[in-house]
């Protein structure tokens, strides 16, 4: 298997324009809101969703048109594997956010914890099950450093550096 | 943007070679290892990776060749939205699993929490990182019903029923 060809099944609406006023991560954005439109022929997929608080969405980084092997973060000037980042310049460039379900309704779905540019394309939505996804014993590798009394200073998440 | 070309950056090299031996979630089968046998051109992604418990991988559900918008989950008889069950009969067919990292060699990593066939083609590879990835006040929609004191029973977890 060489090549897979995927179509998105629908488009993120973010008030999120560019890179500059995006943050890192939407946990940290409480009150923004963005929703999915969602391709009509998908949209009984939703059926029973709004059960759950968060969800993942999958989604493509369009905006990215290159790969590093090797990348800095937003947090540091050294460099990691592209695999201990979440850069988008990543291999097939896929996008993994938690957002927390506000409601659903049609084709749309709302949500917050945004941390995605407008007209996003999206590809997948799955249930976050805390059962199965939030796990124990957890080591965060180079990020703890930075991790003060457990949290990481809310001001490093309003700049995204590595564009 | 109607079409996204994607590439494996690897394959799973897993212990389950059907669907009926298989668990649905890997976290309840803690002694089962499996292995990434990454691409030559991606192994310096890996970098720094391995101070990190876990990973999400991102695979492609090769066996699957049909897409059912709304399905049947292993615990139940009735159906629900794709996009509210982790089917793999779903559109773009791309799986996601959080591993337990074991050990980094060369191009090899070693996990634990297997959930995935053999020979499934990898698509990415993501560090868990708890401060983003733990939510609180987590709700499993129709889940929920399944849990007793907090937990599914494990038997529920040793066939696939949603073949």
């Amino acid at each position: 298997m060489n090549e897979i060809i995927i179509k998105p099944i629908g488009e993120i609406v973010s008030p999120y324009k560019t890179f500059d006023d995006m943050p890192i991560q939407g946990k940290f954005r409480e009150n923004v809101e963005a929703y999915i439109e969602l391709k009509e022929e998908f949209v009984p997929g939703l059926r029973d969703l709004d059960g759950f608080s968060h969800a993942y969405l999958l989604y493509y980084f369009n905006r990215s048109n290159r790969v590093t092997i090797e990348g800095r973060p937003f947090l540091e000037n050294q460099t990691h594997g592209i695999f201990a980042i979440r850069s988008p310049h990543r291999p097939n460039h896929i996008g993994l956010s938690i957002v927390k379900i506000i409601k659903i309704e049609g084709s749309k779905l709302h949500f917050s914890n945004v941390d995605m540019l407008d007209k996003t394309p999206l590809l997948d939505i799955k249930p976050y099950i805390g059962y199965f996804d939030i796990r124990e014993n957890v080591k965060s590798g180079w990020l703890e450093k930075h991790f003060e009394n457990g949290k990481i200073p809310d001001n490093l998440f309003l700049k995204n550096k590595d564009k």
